[in-house]
């Protein structure tokens, strides 16, 4: 078969098995309603370090190190790819530099591990890789500090203003894996903005690249919403996920009754003072990797399509009046 | 054959052609020794625009426009990989946020042009593109505020600084391309610590990732230096290169006769002061883009280990006391 299928998408020749992942997140999370399915709630926000920034690479480490446990997979991975949202994506680089093993870095924002797995999928169907480990970290509090105000300032975060996810996750792909989930292909998106400028809306900036993947998606295989049990995206939350429900419809698609969004997943709203929902790198990828690979494995998804979502603004260039260009990687993924 | 080759090199089935490659420079670069061999040289630094950012974006984009045209690519491009040293890729993801081509960002500092090459090499022989554009960019002004002092302050640059060379490279790989200069595989860099703090000194920061990269790949394929007739790195400079030198020779392999460095083929030293050389994401992209790409198609160089160097630090990285990790991404191209 054609690998290329459309303008946007490929198929795999061979599906890309999910060989483990782990997931290590910060006490908010272990609080939120998937608190019990992470591989390791850190109840210490700092994890034991001096700064913010070093708690975030800490996180990227640990999820690393749990995965290769788990994984039994030291020595034995060919490349790691990673991303965060830190300027020089210092919390994956300083998190993952003792590996000693081949480094992608990449650049996706809260997209990280959409573009991970999926450039990590072609990597082992194009012959070039056996296993590959994906990793995406994020942290709230440099999140906070580096995009919006420092904590200390305690600013007053609007409605519209989502949570970033304190953690990290790590997946490892397998290409000679039989049985468990395995991604089929992925649609790789665009950029798209849509002229929204407020870095306090992140949803309302990301569903408009959302909808465009997951259009571009249905059209290049030919397939309807339907034929997944479960469109997920990263961290569009609750005003985003709105949107994306109207863009999706405008095009001819109803994805209403089968979306569901990690941003939302992640945090109790009512309890945990969460706005808009969770966001950062690390909220696609922790959902993913404990609660709905675990829903894969079981056999209770058979057929889904994880949309993490991904705001490229940087602080500079919203001090400079830029829109807000955004960017959503679809990975297809079965359990049959 | 096997495409995997050791631990860090794959060779392709298929070499994947350069297609059509393009370059703009300041007018700084534009008075160096290589000048005359750029497609563009921009007279002014801000490019039309009201800031540095902006200038680098607006870099990025003449690269990628004029490379479209002269491959006649328009329409036909499957995935744009893209690279920059600012603070969430600004440089290049406002310059190529318009081009409606499935975008990867990626993240490996002044090694973006080798990671974008060798990535778009995979995803060409492995069947998941026919047309893979790979952008890196980075304007001095930009990095100078970013990375060190605002240029007001007029801070005097120590002999170990570099200076980041302004521009953008484009550079088109095709798979079906018959003629011309190939990428016939490539070697992933794995992040080498030497424990190095001097954000004033990239060149000894890198060096130790460049020498593991090149012995990486001399012992993977069983190849000697000679194999070779040049052997490239990024942007290592006077400084960096003299400590490759000597930590290849530790190793054994003598690379000296062979060895040159973009940051130090694209300023004069002595006419043009700037100390240890060039360097910037767009100093690798540019002086291959111009001056080696062209020695290739006339079959001066029939095999060339293109070695982009990347330091990946961040400003905060550095100011809270971490060294600096590096990188260095071979990509094997040949002319026969």
């Amino acid at each position: 078969m054609q690998k290329k299928q459309g303008k946007q998408t490929v198929m795999f020749s061979n599906p890309v098995g999910i060989y483990s992942a782990a997931s290590v997140v910060g006490p908010k999370e272990g609080e939120g309603p998937l608190g019990t399915v992470f591989d390791r709630v850190e109840s210490d926000i700092m994890f034991g370090k001096e700064s913010w920034e070093k708690a975030e690479s800490e996180f990227a480490r640990a999820a690393y190190e749990t995965v290769i446990k788990k994984a039994d997979a030291a020595g034995s991975i060919d490349y790691v790819i990673a991303g965060d949202l830190l300027n020089q994506s210092t919390g994956s680089v300083f998190g993952l530099r003792d590996t000693n093993v081949p480094y992608l870095g990449i650049f996706g924002a809260c997209s990280a591990m959409g573009e991970g797995m999926n450039l990590g999928g072609m990597l082992i169907d194009g012959g070039f890789a056996d296993k590959v480990c994906c990793v995406a970290t994020s942290h709230f509090c440099s999140a906070e500090k580096q995009f919006r105000y420092p904590l200390e300032f305690g600013a007053q975060r609007p409605p519209t203003s989502s949570w970033t996810v304190t953690g990290a996750a790590a997946v490892v792909l397998d290409g000679s894996a039989v049985n468990g989930p395995k991604i089929a292909g992925c649609t790789t998106g665009k950029m798209v903005d849509m002229g929204s400028t407020d870095a306090n809306n992140m949803g309302a900036a990301m569903a408009g690249a959302a909808a465009d993947t997951i259009c571009a998606h249905f059209e290049d295989l030919g397939r309807q919403p339907e034929y997944y049990d479960i469109i997920a995206t990263g961290d569009l939350g609750y005003i985003g996920s709105e949107l994306l429900s109207e863009l999706v419809k405008r095009r001819g698609y109803n994805i209403a009754d089968r979306h569901e969004d990690c941003g939302i997943k992640i945090f109790d709203k009512e309890k945990q003072d969460t706005h808009a929902g969770g966001s950062g790198c690390a909220c696609s990828g922790v959902v993913f990797a404990s609660h709905y690979l675990e829903l894969l494995k079981r056999g209770e998804i058979r057929r889904m399509l994880f949309v993490p979502t991904g705001a490229l603004m940087s602080p500079i260039s919203v001090q400079q009046g830029e829109s807000i260009p955004s960017v959503a990687h679809a990975v297809i993924i079965v359990s049959e």
